[in-house]
Order: C-alpha cells, then sequence, then structure tokens
C-alpha cells in the first residue's frame, strides 16, 4: 500500500518539454509524477512552442522562472551547466517530435520519459536503445492507462494459472469523437493526429490501441505474437490515408488468438478500454470506465465482481493501492503508479540495480518499441489488403542484413 | 400491441418432428407456437427417435394417442389421409436430417418450420425453394433469438436515419458452455453439434452464429455483405475440425464493415447475443441477456436506456407489445412472436395475399438460405488460411453453370 | 425442471371474471394459466362489464359463444347446471368488487383465483377463510410476480444460513407512471385505482406493496412483524386521502428490521421491484427489472452474480426452470409458475392431500390475509401521524371480543 | 477546467494535527490538498500520537525534521513564533479532540481544517462560529466525498427546474465492513470509532451519515428540514447504545419527504453513497461507486446516463473538470476539489472579500454545525423510541436562554 512516503532516497529533478496550458495530457504527467512530491520534483520546462506563454505558464505552476525554457535544446543545454540540474526529461510532444528529442536528452545525459506512440519506425528505437544502454539511462513510455493494479492483479492470475491455458485475448479501445469531422480542423489536439506528417503512419492505431496492445503484453508476458491481420478505414475521408477505424486480429504461437478493434469513429462509445483475457476455465475482464473493478467469471460459477484494494487480491496488485475500499480510483492513480516505477526505475539504473529492474513491471523502452512494431505490423497488413503478415520480422531485407 | 385474441381466422392444425422429452428446444418451439391458443393447436407429433417415449411424452402434453406416430414418414402419410390432417409441421431434429424431412413435408403439401442452420449447402435451400414455390408453401427458419420487438426498433432507426449513415455491424454470440469436452461425451445435445457427419461443416458458426447474422441483416437490410474473412479454431482438439471459436471480419458493398465472434468456450460468459450498429452519428446496442432495452449512443449526447414498451419507441416495435411497462419479457415472447408470424405468412400464402407476404418481417426461406451461405464460405475462408473470400458467389463452377 | 408435460392428472375447467379486451392485467392470467395447456383450459368467462364487448372478446380468444356471459352470477349459475362446468374461477375485478365473487364463487362451489389486493378488511378476510375451509376450495392470490425461482433461490439461502441472522429487510416497488396526474382522469386501468370507492383505503399500499410484502414473506417465512411505522403523502393533491408515495419502517419479532418504499411518483424509475436481504455475515438481492440474476454478496469476497438455471442454484429454485442457461425468462413464466402451484393446489385439495398443500409454497389465502392486515397497519399508522403500531392486532375491540 | 496552473496568488503555508502513518484519511488530505502545489504546500505537523513514529513520518513526507512536532500546542506555539509559521493548520484526529484542538488553532489565529463530524454538540460549533467570526478564519469541514463536480451538476439541475419541484430525497450510505466484530478490537482505525467517549454519541450516524446528508443540502439548498424520525440498531451488542445501522425518515417544510439509511452492517454492499433526488417530472441519481456518471430519468423518456467532462453538463460542473473524457476521475478529485475551495476561501477571508465567500460552494463551519445538529437530533429521536422530532430546535430550555 502506498502512503506517500518516500520510495526513493530523495525527489528526482525534473524537467518537461510540451505540455503546457493548451495540452491536457501535460496536466496528466504532472498529477502522476508529484503525486506526493516524493519521487519528483519540477524544476524546468520548455513548456511551449510559444516561449512566452510557455515561461507564463511555467511560472503558475510553480517553476522559477529562469528555468523555464524557449525550448529544449536550451533547456538541456543550460540544465546541463547547473548543479542542480533535471536528471530526468519528460517528452510529450507530437508523435513526430519524440526521436530527436528522445536522443538530444539521452546525449544530454537525461533519463527520459516519452509520449506513446514512442518513435516511427522499429530501427529508431532499437537505435535509442544501444544509445540509452551507452549512456546506462532508462526510457520509459508512458502508456498512461496501464498503472492500475488492477492489470496486475490480472497478471498473476494468469501467470498463476486461475485462468487456465490463455486462449484468447480481446482487445478494445475505441470512443466516438472522431464522429465529428470538424474536430480536425478545430482541435489543437486533434489537428496533428490526423497529419501524417506528425502523426506517423497510423491514428488510432498509434494514438490508441499501442495501449491496450502494451496493456495485453503487461498482462500475458508469456504469449508471443505471430502473425496479425489488420483492415483499417478511414470513415472520414479527408483522414485517408491514416485510419480512424480498424479491426486486427491475432495469432499467438502457442495457439492462442486474439482480436483488436480501435476506433474514433464508435459513435456514442464512453467506454474507453476494454480488456477480456479468456483461459481454458475462465474468463477476467477490465474496463476502464469501472476501473475500480474486474470481472472474473469461472466457467459454471458465479459470475465474481473482484473490487480494488480488497484483500482476496494477490499481493502484487494490493502493493499499489492508495485509497482503500469504497473510494474509487481513476486514471490519475494509473499514472502516478507509472510515474513511481519510472523514479524506482531511475535510482535503480544509477545505482546499478539491475535485480530491482528485472523486476519492475513498467512501460520500459522495449515496450515502446514493441509498439512501434505492432503499428508498423498492422500498417502493413492494412496496406496489403488485409492479409497475414509475421509479427517478428521487420521486413525480409532488414532480416537479410 | 398483442393481447391473444386470433390475429388469423383459425389455428392452423400443427405437426412436430422430434422436440420431444429429452430435447429443450422442443418445448421453446410449443410455448412460441401455442402462446395464445390462437395461432396453432398441437395435434400430431413424432416426438422421438424412441416411439414409445415419443407416444409417452405426446399425450402427456395433451396429443392423442393415435396422432403420436413413430416417425415423420409415417405421420406425413397418416395426416394426410385426415381431413382434420395437420397443415404445418416444425422440424426440431438435428441439422443434417433437415433437408430430407423439409423435402418430404413440402412434398406432402405442407408448411414447414425449421430449425437452423436450415441445410447443409447452399444448393439444397435453392432447390427447397423452387418445391416450395411449386407447392405454395412457406418455408420459415427458426431463428428463435429474432422475435424481439427491439431488433424492429432497431431496424425502424437505421431505416429512419436515427444512426446517420451505417458504419460498422458488432456482433457476438458466444458462452462457454464448451470449455468442458466432457459434454461432447456426455450430454445428447451436445453430442451431435461436434459431429460433422450430423452437424455439418461447423459447430459454433452454423449453430450460433447463423442466429446473430441473421439478426444483423434484419436490421439493416440494405447492407449487402461483400466480402468476409474467418479465423476458426479448436480449442477442444477432438472437435476437429469443427470450430468452437472463430472470428469474422466484414467488409459490404457501401463500404461498411463489420466483426462477428461466435464461441462456445469464452469461459464464464454468460451474455449471450451482442449486436451492436454504429453509424455516423450514433450507435445501438442490444444485448439478449438485458432483452428490455436498447443501449442508443448518440456522439455528445448522454447515453440513452431505451425501455421496451414505452410510448418512444417506434410503432413497428410495439405492435409486439405484449406485457407492458416494467414488466420484463424474454426469450419465450421471441419465439411467440417469430411463429405468430409464421401463421400469419401461412394464412397469407394460402390465400395468395402477396401484399401481406411481403410486409412481414420475418425467418423466411431466404434467410435461412443466407445462413447456409454464410456458415459456407466462413468455413472457406478458414480452410484457406483466413482469407478474404467473396460472399455471394458460391464456387466458380456453379457460377459458370 | 418443467418441460410441458402434464403435473396434474388433467386440465382444470376453467372461468374468468374480468380480464377482458382493456385489461392488460387478464392477458397476463391467460398466458400464465394457459403456459403448456396441461394445467388449464379455459371454457368460460364473463369478461368485461359490456357484454357484448365481453363476448365478442371470448370468441377470439378460444371460447364458445354460449359461454361467454354477461356477468358473473350468471356465469356462476349457468356452469354451475353443466356437467363439463368450471371448477375454478379467476377474478380480476377492481379491488372493491373481490369480496362479493369470491363469496359468491366459493359458494357455487368454485375454486378461486383472485387478484390483490385481495378484499379491504381482515375480517373479511377470516370470514372467507372460513367460508373456504367449509367448501373446502383453496383460494389463491395472484401475487404475479412472487412466482420467479429465483425467490425460492433466496428463500432456500434464508433457510440454510448462507446470509446468517436475517437483520434486515429492504423492499422496493416503485415507478413513476402516476407522476402524470392526467392519467388519474384518462386511463381506464388508473382511473379507479385512484377512487376509494373502488380502491379501497390506499392506492400504492395495495397495489404496489402487497405484492413485495408476500415476496418478503416467501423469502423469510421465519420472520414475523411485530411494529410498522408509515408516512404516506399524495404528491398529485386530488388524490387525497390515498397515497401515491408511502415509506414504512418495519421491526420483526427476532430484532430484525426492514424498510418499503412504494411509490407511483418516483418520477422516471424503470425497475419496479427490489428486494435486499441482509444477514450477518451476507446479503442477496433480487431486482425483477433484471429477472435471471440474483446477486449475492458475502462480506469480504468479490460480488457473485448468479444466473438463473445455472446448476450451482438450489433443487428448489431450478425445479421451476423452463429455458435453461443464456435463455432470458421474464414475467409471464412468473404467473406461469404461480398458476401451475393453483392447480397443483386445488388437485391436492379436491384429493385431501394435505401433505402436500402443506409444502407448496404459493400465495394462498392466508398471504391475502397478511396483504390486507399489511395495508391497513400501514393506513393506520400514517394516519395517526407516521406512528409505530403493533402488526397483530387489528384494533383493541377486536382483540376483546 | 482545472490544469494546476495557481488559483490563489501563492500556496499557503500548512501544517496537519494527526494524519500519521497509521491514518489512512491523512494521505487523502495530503493527496487533495496538494494536488497541483498551488494551493497548499505541507511546512509542519503533529502527525502522530507517537512522536517519534510521527517526526519519521513527517520527514519521509517532506517536512523538515524540526517542524515535525510532538503534539499540536507545540506546533501551534512553535509556528506561531516564525515569519514562515503555517497558516492554516487540519484536524484530522479522533472526533472527541476536535473542538479542543480547533478552539486552540483559532486562537492561534489559524484557518482550521477539520475531520467531521465537527463536535459533538451544537453549542459547541455556535461558539467556535463566534470564535471564528472574531479571529477572522474560516473553518472548513471535510466532507471528502461532496467534492465531486457532478453534485454541482445535481445542484444546477435542481436550481434551474429540470426535475419539476422536488419531491423526495432518497440518501444511503453504507457498507458491510462493520460485520466483523473482531475489527472493533483489532482495527486501530475502527476502535475509537466505537467507543463513545471518543466517537461521541452515535457511530454510523456520524461517522457515515454526516456526509451524506451535507451532500443532500448542496444539492438541494433550498430544502429546509422540518422533522425526522430515526430508528437505530446496534447489531453487533457490544456496541451498543452505538448503532452499527440506523434508518431516518424526514419532512422538509415544503412538503417535500425523504429517507436515509446508514450502515455498517450491510454485508457485502460495496457501493457507498447512493443519493436519488426526485422532483415531479424527472429524478437524477449519483453513486459514488460510479462516480464519473449521473443518471438522469425523466418519466416518459428515456434513462439518460450523463458522462462527466460532457458539453452537455452544466458550466458549474465542468469548472471542476480535470481530466476530460474517458478519464475516470475518482475519490481523490473529489478531495482536490474541496481543498482547493478551501484555499480560495482562506485567501477571500484573508482579503475580507465577502462576495466570493458568499458564492463558494464548500463545506463551511456552517456545514458543520447542521450536522452535528443532523446527529443529535437523530440520536433523539431513536432514543425516544423511534418518534418524529423538529429539526431545528435543539431543546426547550436552549430556546428560552
Amino acid at each position: 500500500m502506498i502512503n506517500g512516503e518516500r520510495v526513493i532516497k530523495r525527489p528526482l529533478r525534473w524537467g518537461m518539454v510540451g505540455g503546457g496550458r493548451t495540452a491536457n495530457v501535460g496536466y496528466k504527467h504532472r498529477q502522476g509524477a508529484l503525486r506526493d512530491n516524493t519521487a519528483f520534483e519540477l524544476v524546468a520546462g520548455a513548456f511551449d512552442i510559444d516561449p512566452e506563454r510557455g515561461k507564463d505558464f511555467g511560472v503558475n505552476i510553480g517553476v522559477t522562472s529562469e528555468r523555464c525554457y524557449p525550448d529544449y535544446k536550451t533547456m538541456f543545454a543550460e540544465e546541463a551547466k547547473r548543479e542542480d540540474g533535471i536528471e530526468v526529461v519528460t517528452i510529450a510532444t507530437p508523435n513526430g517530435t519524440h526521436y530527436e528529442i528522445t536522443k538530444a536528452a539521452l546525449e544530454s545525459g537525461l533519463h527520459v520519459i516519452c509520449e506513446k506512440p514512442l518513435f516511427f519506425e522499429v530501427e529508431q528505437g532499437l537505435e535509442m536503445k544501444a544509445l540509452a544502454e551507452k549512456m546506462n539511462k532508462i526510457v520509459g513510455v508512458t502508456y498512461g492507462f496501464s498503472g492500475s493494479q488492477l492489470l496486475l492483479q490480472m497478471r498473476q492470475m494468469v501467470k498463476n494459472g486461475d485462468l487456465g491455458d490463455i486462449h484468447m485475448v480481446e482487445l478494445q479501445y475505441t470512443h466516438g469523437f472522431g464522429c465529428d469531422a470538424a474536430g480536425d480542423v478545430k482541435s489543437e489536439g486533434q489537428k496533428w493526429r490526423v497529419d501524417p506528417k506528425v502523426a506517423g503512419p497510423s491514428f488510432v492505431l498509434g494514438d490508441l490501441s499501442t495501449h491496450t496492445f502494451y496493456m495485453s503484453e503487461l498482462i500475458c508476458p508469456d504469449l508471443k505474437l505471430k502473425q496479425i491481420l489488420c483492415d483499417r478505414q478511414s470513415f472520414i475521408g479527408s483522414r485517408y490515408p491514416l485510419e480512424d477505424n480498424a479491426y486486427v486480429l491475432m495469432r499467438y504461437e502457442n495457439g492462442a488468438v486474439g482480436r483488436l478493434w480501435t476506433s474514433a469513429v464508435n459513435a456514442g462509445c464512453m467506454d474507453g478500454h476494454r480488456i477480456r483475457i479468456i483461459g481454458s476455465k475462465a474468463s477476467v475482464e477490465f474496463s476502464d470506465n469501472q476501473p475500480n473493478e474486474l470481472i472474473y467469471q469461472v466457467q459454471g460459477e458465479p459470475i465474481r465482481k473482484m473490487i480494488r484494494s480488497m484483500p482476496y487480491l494477490y499481493d502484487e496488485c494490493n502493493a499499489d493501492e492508495r485509497l482503500g475500499a469504497l473510494h474509487a480510483e481513476g486514471l490519475i492513480e494509473s499514472w502516478a503508479n507509472i510515474y513511481l516505477k519510472f523514479a524506482i526505475a531511475i535510482e535503480a539504473k544509477n545505482n546499478g540495480d539491475e535485480e530491482t529492474l528485472k523486476n519492475l513491471v513498467y512501460p520500459d523502452l522495449d515496450a515502446g518499441i514493441e509498439g512501434i512494431r505492432w503499428v508498423t505490423k498492422c500498417v502493413e497488413s492494412a496496406d496489403k489488403g488485409g492479409v497475414w503478415v509475421d509479427f517478428q520480422e521487420i521486413n525480409n531485407q532488414e532480416e537479410i542484413i
């Protein structure tokens, strides 16, 4: 159970790139990182593409004026000169800039926490992996929905065989806010997401389903994807070739199968994520509009609703509990859990504590790379007409090289 | 609103093949047909493969002893000799016998009501269609879940544009009662369903998803399937090549897409059918474990739950209402609605009333043939490795002929 | 499990008073009684206060013209002359007529099935009890919601101690259809319910809560009411002194307590009945808008949803099962269960089979009398200003006499 | 919409009494107060009755060692000497100590935020009101569940007449964690709650229902309680005379009525709060286990589920929005909202800005006093045998004096 007492020795000095006044997600990063003021302290930022607005904002959230920088390059350079300079930076900018900023941050000796989807190409991910290893830094990815402790409960149930052999993985992350094409023009947050130059080769596959795919890996670490098939659509035609809806079928190495549906045009849907893991004898289901419960269905027994914080949950789950029974947690607790694990990972990396790093369940650089692979292969399958493609190989040439 | 008063001139004299003491579905047919005793009267039957048990059962449900026959051939022959002989027969036997019994019944001058899946091959369906037309008889198919008036509400909502343009069709009919392989050996009702000789080329695709596919056609009569892709599995290996789980992707002529999931190994699932129709501005969803409500989600508005029998529903829906607000209806009202429509269709057919037949929404022979096509094409796609196949062509030879 | 085969030797010859074309409840009686055509056959009726309309209606539902009578007196007299005359009559008329028709029916040698609330005064109930005993007849009361087998599951759970000691009984039967005062004038079904001359001393207490109170007695047969307190309101002023909303507090002999809320002005409520029984270690809850499930909550364990028809339910529950898993039952199955038990009770009474009568759980005359007492004492408490009154004594004078 | 930018000029210097390592509620105070680090900064504390444990804890959450005090008296004295001493203190200690600490804090010139129930006697509340006015300080009460912006939505719906005239108020705050009597002995958090010397004259009425009663006042500010009636029980006998279950009936000045149920022995219940406000044409319902939605039921229309953050909600509601659609908020956002309003109130009080204070909706000292009155009158009614008592008069003598 988390009660706000320090878990690492002292709070890490933290800066942000992006995440300013007009970016909803920036506030989520801060609420997650600063939950207890014992893991991170926000000391610097290049919050906004508009430097004046960025400085005004930074001061308003408590950053000293001189450490509100006009851009990330200046921040990295200036902070590197300070004794009390930042140790870790969060990158909360549009997708197309993640690669260059991550590279610069690592080269500046910073740990990195980056928004998803990480980059556009698996090769970029592998390059950053080599760089991070060389610099002895971690790169974390903010799959912000993946911090719910009930996902760890699911992971433990799978591990302990409560479901029997895993047969199916049913994934959904859909909403309907993309039904109105006007948002593509009017909304700052939406505009770049449907622009291939900034968003990359996909809209909802990258923006939404990378979360869900990671969550499925977190729950079922032993399932290895063998082949996938993707059919994608652009119901709002102007989004083409970026999809606003996609169906994916999965085949795993062990014979398990799965489905994923991601959409911004599931009109009226307010559910967000739904994850159902089906085993030979039972299933377990999570929906993030009911984030305080799991549905556990053993074939032939009454349907069970398991409630967050109750003693019948596994210790691995309740370790991340904060509020106790009858007290609803929400998305921000998920972010807080992830950021706390980033902090633990950073401290462990600094200390060369590989044992801690090995056992820590959090969205690390490998998870980010798998997310890039996911988007890449889905797009490849869809663009070939909705055919089965092998998941692990990027393309034949690469393999040969 | 239905109140039990006669809708056709007099009750039809009705017989049954199968549906005896050990067959759960037989009771559903009787509860549907005899709901008000004004549409059908049960006067004869060949209820059981065991003639003695069949006669004992028949007498117990009120059929006179001499009209409890040892087999369908005897029944058709003997009843044909009577002035008050049966006019219509229900076939509630395992799949593999539907074709021969339907053929015999039509040749004996009977209207036919047959269990799904109708036959194994589309050609058999087309042959029976020609025969039924020649004999001036109807053949109805008991897609027993399709009689809920809320499906007519959905149909009307689609027709009236309440959802905007239809973009997606999301179909599910799954349960977990097939998780236990022992049922394949022990349960009479299960045993033949996993035997290809009796069940045909599929297990759950035929047994379950034909219902759901028909319901989607009922709701969206203007959507025409263009291509489908099916991946099927036999998680209980002894069922191979019959699947106990299948995923289907659909592409419609107008650009709409869809998915269907059918399974007997969705461990612990007690939901049955879920049907969600997604348009450009709203969605509507039906689940038959909540058979008295529809979820109607207009993007940007509060989620609406529409309750059966309320005046805000379309007249086409409330026409089939029996119980009124706060009074739950269930599956048997669905069967009763279907059987009442069979009776109306039969009377119309007898009277040459083509207008009535044209406007009546019920599972007719064409619906049965489409169901065969559905299973055939799903199996074809799956057996080719999960590839897209055109929905309308059966195979090239046919087309040429 | 019920499959429609005869349970009693032959169907009982049955007549109806009331329940004609304009009476929704009449159709419920017929659907319940005639579910399988093996318990009752409808052979006569005085269906309507308008004799012509009544005859037209009767013929339309299959009663021969000459046995459609202009009034109950004629029916009782004429049927008594026939060898194949009715044996049992259902009284589905407004409350104010129940007493005189019941009396006449019993005196005519008929078994009686009567709508609730039975009569206006406990004394009338006791008088009829003496008369029924003298005539060796049964009087059943159509608490039509009480036939769900899940209530028998709850009864068995209470009996077997699954909940621990019973501490609380939480009852609710509310709707909002009385919010619109216009219904009091326009709706035939509503008009008499708010007229004290026809409805008696209460509106919702009698019309709604007698059902719920009976269901609580069915589930907890060992709880004895000691004192009650009622506060009632007439939110639509023209209904005064009849209440359209009432709160009741209960104290039982064993220290348990309870609450009941009944209302016709719970705006927008579409739930109907909710019954929650709370014990020292667990609770169980039924809601008739989810009539296929029970919520079973053991303190400290996952919440369980128990689904109708599953083998984990008690045999006493599954004995009344008809459709099987995944196949929703509704209100009409409840009516069918009650009518089948009326038939069993009548045959047992005819045969002097007291053992069967003693063990049969159904709404009998005693249940009807307790319902009168319930209304009487609630009204007494409310009219005294909302004070505690003893439940068993009617008034002091009575007791002395 | 709240995004973490400062709302008041600078963070207030804040101290805590109680709320140390073993007190779950202390963490809730901190998570609420420190959400954005722009409203409060935690600089001092007397966190624990065990001074060493308290200091260790304080340092672990970032308070400097010398400002971790052994007791509140020392803290108030020492902090008063500092230029940067605390300006506001939170009292999160057992009930019996609230009065003396509040008094001492006000006398030390501190603003006060105190746990509920505030004190034991209305007179104490009135005395503190006079003192707070004299010292120009605010006293806020942490009705921690009352900060959900959806309650402001309900308030606005009531105010705007969306429900029609308010007829009924249905309140519930129950759980089952008190079913196990062992907790009374073993659990530190539970032990004092059932000890009249520390907890005061009630258990669940004070511990639970004061929250719910305040929430009803927040939603329906114009309803004035006229009379209440309470029946209370001690199902775990050792708790007597403190109740673990209570039923309350309410009568309001305008003819509206209501009910409240509070319990620690509602076995298995995991719902917490349920609040339903019923008007002449519609109802609205909130349940804090579904804290992101309201159920809005207009009689005769589909049931609406309104989702947090959607533009169709009132501005007064969305002003307190933090996360946006599809992103669940939970209890901590409620605490954060309340603490932010405490900060605004304190700044306004310091500035003499009465306009802001008048319009700010938050649990102030008057709300705390009404909560004391609620408990006092409930206990009075129950102890007199469950009779109606007038709500406003405390006792006759008082009134005369």
